[in-house]
């Protein structure tokens, strides 16, 4: 999909001016934004960013937001009620309003002035998911904003994610396996990893393990482990890391090392083993989440098949009122 | 302590002009920042903020960073060597440096343009702690370059938070043993909350669970939780939800209404029956986690007895080499 359309008209509304983007979702929305943010908070020098909780949003909605002001919003579905409210929020305060959803007819796009409504469930096409469009969408506006002296690499690293990805997950198809088949029985994953990629840290957490196998987990970020967390570790807890290509690779691999000295059930998903290194150094990190997020697929799945539990098996969410 | 000397002088060198103020630290100080990050993203219209676990900082300098950017550090000991690097690099770009720690002779110090050498120990007065004085400074900077209407209130509330907490503290004498008798064996802890206390939930985690007592954890934002992770939920699975007063209350005790159906395992530390409400609306959010923190630690130190795991214990921390 074609963000530039979308990104021609923000910026004119905006007449080239600094603004802030603010990111706004629930769940495993707001973990596709995240990369987004951090793609702002580091490159930036114009635009400011927020990432938000939908919910916490609309009850505290930040006094700067102003008609320069853009609020992308997400919702797969298209109807979470937080969501929809957040967008209202949003519009009445005066912001442009970016919507994505899977769904023509969602609650959403009636609070967008933009909207995106992407396709599903092509594997072989990531660029047409919502993190990649997200992601897409900020790095247009900024370079269009301010300049951004890495966009031709960053548009020829979307061309080559695809066969990258493609490549990756045939790599890891007897490493899942061989991974549930080891861990089906924990109770409880750590996962670990920064930068970019913690937004997928927290979503494997939340989403794939928490929601959709019933599994405890706790997220952790790799530059705050030795502050705390790495307390817990022992030769019993389980630990999934993600290693980052990029500037948060050293976070990540100091992890690693104490982890192969002090803990025995050890996961790593390595970008760089998994082949993002054909991409440019100016954007690698950029592009791990959208790595990850699919070779975490391949993960969840076989989980679920030694669990014998779908990855669909709901006992609350759209099943009892909360 | 008093801050105004640091605000009268950051903002004569920023000439009342908008700027960042970015929050460095790792773990524990990490935590303490957050209300003054969270204050920023709410109150203020020409001030942007980012909040940093150090490692982060220093990997992914944000690109904006000038010598109008104000960098708050801090570590307790006063040589976390991320949180030291993180200042190096933020007075190499240019930024003003704060830093704040208990020892006069913090490397830390090196690198801070101003500092703040608070005292520690006395519970009596929460006042001189690293989270008070990082938000009084945020807050007072903020007022400073744009104005602030409750700038009054938060100083009466600062003024009242000491004796709120001292009645608190004896109100959860007895329920912090009876918490410790009952849950003493429990393996992993979910700990909820939103808004101005998210940091303390992390941080409850992190810290006293995870480090102090090698007890697993994971911090869930009550925003988040319907996203996901309440499908962990069930009887046996047991739960500390912080609730709060101020505009995130709603988001709180939505979790707890699900959390009343349908586990039984559930730890309420309630800011409105703790006391709170004698601060103004205005501005009573900001204090829910200077409050929370007081009380979590008669919550852990109940713990700490029931396990015969003094609060001090490392097997790594300062003992092996990471």
């Amino acid at each position: 999909m074609d963000v530039s359309k979308i990104v021609d008209q923000v910026v004119k509304k905006n007449e080239g001016e600094g603004t802030e983007i603010y990111f706004v979702a629930c769940g495993g929305s707001l973990v596709d934004m995240y990369v987004a943010d951090y793609f702002l908070k580091s490159e930036a020098k114009k635009i400011g960013t927020g990432w938000y909780t939908a919910n916490e949003f609309v009850h505290v909605l930040p006094k700067r937001l102003n008609e320069k002001s853009v609020v992308i919003l997400c919702s797969h579905g298209g109807d979470t009620p937080e969501t929809v409210a957040a967008a209202k929020a949003a519009k009445e305060s005066g912001a442009q309003t970016i919507g994505l959803t899977h769904n023509t007819k969602a609650g959403l796009l009636k609070y967008s002035d933009y909207s995106l409504v992407y396709e599903w469930g092509d594997e072989t096409n990531v660029k047409n998911n919502p993190m990649a469009l997200i992601l897409d969408l900020t790095v247009s506006i900024l370079n269009a904003v301010e300049g951004y002296s890495a966009y031709n690499d960053f548009r020829t690293g979307m061309e080559r994610i695809n066969s990258i990805i493609e490549k990756a997950r045939k790599l890891v198809a007897v490493r899942t396996k061989k991974f549930a088949e080891k861990y089906g029985q924990e109770k409880l994953f750590y996962v670990l990893g920064s930068g970019p990629s913690f937004g997928h840290v927290y979503g494997f957490s939340i989403c794939s393990l928490m929601e959709m196998q019933w599994i405890n987990a706790s997220a952790v970020h790799t530059g705050e482990y030795f502050h705390g967390p790495f307390e817990v570790t022992d030769k019993e807890t389980p630990y999934i890391l993600l290693v980052n290509e990029g500037r948060t690779r050293a976070l990540d691999e100091r992890a690693k090392l104490f982890l192969d000295e002090y803990a025995e059930k050890v996961e790593i998903v390595d970008a760089k083993e998994l082949g993002l290194g054909t991409i440019e150094d100016s954007v690698i990190e950029f592009f791990n989440p959208i790595l990850f997020y699919s070779v975490l697929c391949e993960y969840r799945e076989a989980l679920s098949v030694v669990h014998e539990h779908p990855l669909e098996t709901r006992r609350y969410m759209g099943k009892v009122n909360y």
